[in-house]
């Protein structure tokens, strides 16, 4: 088995709104928008917003209807600038995400905040002055 | 924002078991192991294991201790020859993972399957004949 995530797939509640969020409010562009999919390039991998009832039925059928708040993964967008973690958070609040951890130093030397997107699922905006920035701005943290 | 998603988190009870499942069964090679966070490299993206009790206290303290069966989060691992989506569920399983839907053709024309790993979290492992194959085996669906 390779070392690869094709997909991450998040179940969400509305695409439309899904759509507002990731595209007109964080600016993702779309690399394909059905009517039971959105997909997003990201880097190599790919993030892709599925009607949350048609994700479960799919995956594990036997499970729909089960829910919490903390949904057990994260995702993690990582800067090169310090400033722009306070930035982005707010960006994320303004498209209509919510910020559930302010930005602050961490205890392990960085410095980051979550958002949630509007179904709950958290992004982690991070920056550490250990980091390599590439040049691309993408940043290698081990 | 670009559209990039650095890491892909999951909570995990056991790293010592996870490690057995995803590096030992897998063979996902470890870009980084210390005693509280495991890092594989997967394409340009990353997944990360941290124990679960770390990640949601960082995340979202407010909510830990809610959980349930359905993570609402899946990742895929797309194949370009069909006959390794059984295989690859068949090594899954011999890892330690459960077959939570053994491959079968699926509603959107391709074949596809999902396992889940040691703490619940479900990836789908699919091949469909009219994807796109790159030169490095990964494929392109849209």
């Amino acid at each position: 088995m390779e070392p690869r995530i094709s997909l991450i797939a998040l179940g969400v509640k509305d695409l439309e709104r899904s759509y507002r969020f990731y595209h007109d409010g964080l600016g993702f562009p779309t690399h394909f928008a059905g009517e039971d999919m959105l997909l997003f390039r990201s880097s190599d991998s790919r993030l892709a917003l599925y009607p949350q009832s048609c994700l479960s039925e799919d995956a594990a059928p036997r499970l729909v209807g089960k829910h919490s708040e903390f949904p057990g993964a994260t995702l993690s967008y990582n800067t090169c600038d310090k400033a722009l973690v306070d930035l982005l958070l707010h960006r994320a609040e303004l498209a209509g995400g919510e910020i559930v951890k302010p930005a602050e130093a961490t205890f392990w030397g960085g410095y980051s905040g979550y958002f949630s997107d509007p179904d709950g699922y958290l992004w982690e905006v991070a920056w550490a002055d250990f980091w390599q920035v590439n040049e691309d701005g993408t940043v290698e943290i081990a």
